[in-house]
């Protein structure tokens, strides 16, 4: 499923690629996904115990890939994409026949440079995530997300409202694209865009649409929380969305969409949860420096603790826009806001996971789960039963409340200090 | 701060140590740590870069060690126990001073075999116990947190109620034991015990009693959430907690705990977090076969979305009863639940985490924390402030209806799988 040569590190060293600088001292972004670098500087026996750690392989075996056609490699090959396939297991149940789902995350870089004119940009895009859908196709996926606002550059960071002409009605230009593929490949697409409400006084929201397998445009969620983080305060540009926490019933599972920030607040994961979602994505943009060491314990986080899937998908590359901006860091001005550090991958209700994506590179990311898991697990954890909601239901009534009292035992031989 | 070669992990092989077995196909049980495991195996630099990556440090430096006194490190010697210490960093403020708290967690296993009588059991541990909390008060160190029921073996597996003779008043023998070391080192203690209630007809309670550094006891907190889980099926011995989620403020700042299962569950982390909490203990009592690919995750990811400190403790070894018992699994009977995985650590409410302690051997984790740290976090990624607490209070108290309607949105075109 790899171009071969793409997994020679060897000796400790990483192999100088184009996109890929070397280990720089102070860099993060010196390999293209820790299990790489693992795979190639550890013996086999080391890196299998090592993997069970990191990805949480408690059956003593390594996650089983899956084979996919050739036809799949070869466009991974041609269009040079990051390209893994993985199977979760779940017991064989008696009652019930297996369901399993395959599942596809595409994560991707930007096409033109961001000054090149609009359309141009979008079309450009398309283009390039095409090949990764067609081959997800061709891999007889029937569950693909794409990354947040995938059909532009992220480019809120620049406070430019002009941005928001990429933005596009649920029945716009890139949802009629997928709406063909979709029916092409029997395939339920979710797309992540730049939302203009056109019956709400063109308000822009930051919205996922699920797209049925026949074409069909099923429904939409908007992000329920948005960022006031460094130059990712998003509020500039939307608002807090008003579509509550619906979940999909898709020809193939119940599907979720937890937008990007989202995934900080494990409320928001819950509440999918309590709603019935067996796969929620969680469809991102976000850079190293910022939350990078947050990435792979959230999502996993979410799916622990909910006893869902969850497909982690985030952009790619550097984009570096017309005019500088500051940052409110009191750094000088600059174009770019970071490295985009994709690492997409899915996580599993039984605290397993798959490996990254690429750091650098383009990518598709295919698991097969069955989603009798999900129930497995409940049964196994009893989290549900054992939540005790009332409790929450009635401090979260409490704490909204400004003059809100915490529960607080004070030492009473305590001396403060100064 | 470790004697001499007990890092000695060298070419990729794991060092024969009495209690290491060496890697072996299908164990789990194969290193010490897995920071350890990299640290032996890969180049200093890639070290660095895997360091990075796993313990969250987007500084781009190591974790400061801490020079602890020569005299910790010979009880460390001569008990054989893992001590390690850390320093999480904070900005300087200009208007508040640093709060650096140094805060320690003890694992270890039990003293005596388990058909001693259980006086013998009870003081063999304290005694085994002594010269841990002798060394974290040689070190300086202000909270210290035991693990979970640390005055007795983990029996519940059994569901024999003779283990009920181990429960004890809040004021009982144990309580008394820590409350002159922690008068004597000036230090708050945590003491996670089995309760025996008088007052309210010998209930039996999962219980964490606070004692203040001047030996009082401040309050008690009872485990909110029982595991019904395998052999953790606890609710054979007590009922789920009263006390709600106090936290309690002591001299050296305002703590909680989170007692085991209790970690599942992500609403409980937020209860201590909107209570106020800047270090939440969650002692624990878990198996490799069970958990261990949870342990890195939830206390991180809550450390994460509550803007808190977090020190995960879990007691380490196998404990072998004197009858056998069988666990619902369909395997024969057999006289013990597993490997405690010990790994204790501490995690920061910036994404970063220490390594862990050894999963084999007693040991003593010591962190310095400014908790000025929470409240920047709070500031950086406004997660209170984006969270829409009214969202979920309006959920949870629908979902607690019995007819509760899951927000689903179905596929008209769906054709539902036979």
């Amino acid at each position: 499923m790899e171009a071969a040569g793409e997994r020679s590190l060897e000796n400790g060293e990483v192999a100088e690629k184009k996109e890929e600088p070397s280990i720089k001292e102070g860099s993060i972004h010196g390999f293209e996904s820790l299990h790489r670098l693992l795979e190639a500087s550890l013996s086999p026996q080391l890196f299998q115990e090592a993997s069970r750690m990191l990805l949480g392989l408690n059956c003593g075996c390594p996650l089983e890939l899956i084979a996919l056609p050739e036809f799949s490699a070869s466009l991974s090959e041609k269009h040079d994409f990051d390209l893994q396939a993985f199977c979760f297991r779940a017991d064989k149940e008696t009652l019930r026949e297996p369901r399993v789902v395959r599942v596809g995350l595409i994560q991707n870089s930007i096409a033109l440079p961001t000054d090149a004119p609009f359309s141009e940009q979008k079309t450009a895009i398309m283009q390039k995530v095409k090949p990764m859908i067609d081959a997800a196709g061709a891999s007889g996926v029937n569950v693909l997300c794409l990354q947040e606002a995938w059909m532009m550059p992220f480019a809120f960071c620049t406070r430019e409202k002009r941005w928001c002409e990429f933005a596009e009605p649920i029945d716009g230009e890139s949802t009629q694209f997928l709406q063909d593929l979709a029916r092409k490949y029997n395939m339920v697409i979710i797309s992540p865009i730049l939302e203009r409400d056109l019956k709400h006084g063109e308000t822009i929201w930051n919205t996922a649409i699920v797209i049925g397998n026949h074409g069909n445009i099923i429904g939409k969620h908007r992000k329920n929380h948005i960022p006031r983080v460094g130059d990712f305060n998003e509020s500039t540009y939307y608002m807090e969305g008003n579509t509550g926490h619906p979940v999909f019933e898709t020809a193939y599972g119940k599907i979720a969409v937890n937008i990007c920030y989202g995934r900080h607040h494990p409320l928001n994961w819950m509440a999918f949860g309590l709603n019935g979602a067996e796969i929620v994505f969680n469809p991102s943009a976000t850079v190293g420096e910022l939350s990078e060491p947050m990435w792979p314990i959230e999502a996993r986080n979410a799916a622990i603790a909910n006893s869902f899937f969850v497909g982690s998908i985030n952009r790619v590359g550097t984009e570096v826009f017309p005019n500088p901006f500051t940052s409110g860091d009191g750094k000088p001005q600059h174009s770019d806001f970071g490295h985009f550090y994709g690492s997409s991958h899915f996580s599993a209700p039984d605290a397993s996971c798959t490996p990254s994506l690429s750091r650098y590179r383009d990518g598709l990311m295919i698991a097969d789960m069955d989603l009798n898991l999900c129930r497995q697990l409940k049964d196994k954890w009893c989290f549900r039963m054992t939540a005790r909601y009332e409790l929450y239901s009635e401090l979260l009534d409490r704490y909204q409340n400004p003059d809100f009292i915490p529960h607080v035992i004070v030492d009473p031989l305590m001396q403060k200090r100064p």
